[in-house]
């Protein structure tokens, strides 16, 4: 029996719990409106590191050891990581748990990493595979700024579109032992969609479309609509992005505008903070699903949840070739 | 129930079958001992396309277009590709099946892409989420050299021990609506091990830990020998790797040597194809696998074999920074 809903949703026969969580950011996330809702908000952006590689790598170890430490699951008793990151080969990740000593899935997803390695977790727990996975991703405004764009030091000037990379890391211990707490009841894979979007300073309007395919066949499969859910999250469509997102689906005569945010836009102060289209980067949607979102579940504020990472694929390499961004956005729904 | 033997080793309880397979290769692959066995030598290492980039997205997509034709499922008829290969941000990959409109996992794990894609794909089929799934790994000598070394016009100088990145792709079709074929029995997936080799060009050597931790693991969770395998094939450690691996093993008496070869050791003549320690990359072990390994399971040749890929977590940024070369390494039991 397949384990569908619809075409394209896959539905967990036994949905796997959310154990714990864990979320950890730099400094400037850590002065925005969210700066209560995070374990660690550090005033060190270089984590005691000597580079901004070394730092994202043990911001993620610290985002992984402290979901651990909340959690009554033993480090020895994880079956599989999935992790990833922005930085290439990813090594944020591979470095972060490669005193781990558990079995060790690399993902790449960009932005979407987190809701990748969410569903890839509840898959491998629902398929009977495992008992405890863990999925962790991060991002660093500071390593992704060099790689990607511009040494800090240039001091180079961002476009009214340009979204911020966040500081910051996620991870989440998913188990099949418990019996109630917060449900991965449902996912959906995304595809990956491109309509020639080549301004690399504009991802939120690449990722968009991406975001509206994989959100139209969702409601379409579930045969639900945006009030049955207390929340519907993006993670990063940015100001941009949101709008694009909401309009596209509002042609198909679908209104989320009453329940949706996306983590880019939650996490940073628009007026103050200077973040232009908003925040970005794998590490904030993980950090605010690992803090405002789970933290409102747990709360009962929220009880049913659609959190969706949207990542943009593209390489500095890429852009300069002239390929345009390929977008990807994946689906979870989170129930308690 | 948890689809395990041992400690490590995954199960499947309905071992999902390759439906189809296929490989591609360059022109100095085309010009080596497995010639004979792949789909497709191309004589133009550019594919026909203006970058080394492209031209690698192009042959990944072409060795995709491949299987699917072998096949009796339809390209729509796919639930599922996992895909991976060296570029930084996965690019080769994304940009691939950005038309494939199939549900898309990116996945890096460096030279062990292909064997981590062929695990999950396996889950995914035995966990009753999917029917049909498309595993695709990539790797171009030329896109490769420039990013993690020297564009090819500076003619820099190989050290001995360095590998040489395989032009290639390899796509597998694995599905669970059939009954024969040969299967993916179980899986195992490895741990990061990192003993501190620094030499970015002595992968082998950083790899080869990974590679014997998996595989001493392996031998003890399913009590199995070598003598039980009709080949045991590692992905990519090359000639100075593969010494290091067998003599790892030798320490706790068990011996490979007998049926075991390297898809790097394979692919190229090192006597008169001036490779130095051998082939590398994601391509070369999705290549091989897709072509001699299949090819001789498919003909009776081989029925029980060990497929596992071997990957090196570094960046050429972790490199500068001094960090150490990380290995990992995931094995697959395909019989026939």
């Amino acid at each position: 029996m397949l384990k569908r809903v619809g075409k394209q949703v896959i539905k967990f026969e036994k949905p796997p719990i959310i154990s714990s969580y864990s979320s950890i950011v730099g400094k400037k996330e850590g002065e925005g409106p969210l700066a209560d809702t995070f374990d660690t908000c550090s005033k060190d952006n270089t984590f005691g590191k000597k580079t901004w590689e070394k730092a994202e790598s043990q911001m993620q170890k610290q985002a992984y050891s402290t979901a651990l430490q909340k959690s009554d699951i033993l480090g020895n008793e994880i079956d599989f990581i999935f992790a990833g990151d922005l930085l290439n080969q990813c090594t944020s990740s591979a470095f972060a748990h490669r005193e781990s000593n558990i079995p060790y899935f690399g993902l790449y997803g960009a932005c979407s990493t987190m809701a990748e390695g969410l569903v890839l977790s509840a898959m491998m727990l629902d398929g009977g595979f495992a008992q405890n996975v863990a999925c962790i991703a991060s991002s660093h405004f500071c390593s992704a700024e060099r790689q990607y764009r511009f040494p800090l030091e240039y001091g180079g000037q961002r476009t009214p579109s340009s979204q911020w990379t966040v500081t910051g890391s996620g991870a989440i211990i998913l188990t099949n032992k418990k019996e109630t707490g917060i449900k991965v009841t449902n996912s959906l894979v995304g595809k990956i969609v491109d309509l020639g979007i080549t301004d690399q300073s504009n991802m939120g309007s690449a990722m968009a479309p991406a975001a509206y395919s994989s959100f139209a066949q969702y409601f379409k499969d579930t045969n639900t609509s945006p009030s049955d859910y207390d929340l519907i999250a993006t993670g990063d469509l940015g100001f941009v992005g949101a709008e694009i997102f909401k309009s596209l689906l509002l042609k198909d005569q679908i209104d989320i505008s009453k329940n949706y945010v996306d983590c880019g836009i939650l996490i940073f102060d628009r007026e103050k903070q200077d973040v232009h289209a908003g925040g970005s980067g794998c590490g904030c949607s993980a950090a605010v699903l690992c803090s405002y979102i789970l933290n409102n579940m747990q709360n009962g504020t929220f009880k049913k949840v659609l959190f969706a990472g949207t990542g943009a694929l593209l390489s500095p390499t890429s852009v300069l070739q002239g390929e345009s961004i390929a977008g990807i956005c994946h689906i979870a729904c989170l129930e308690i």
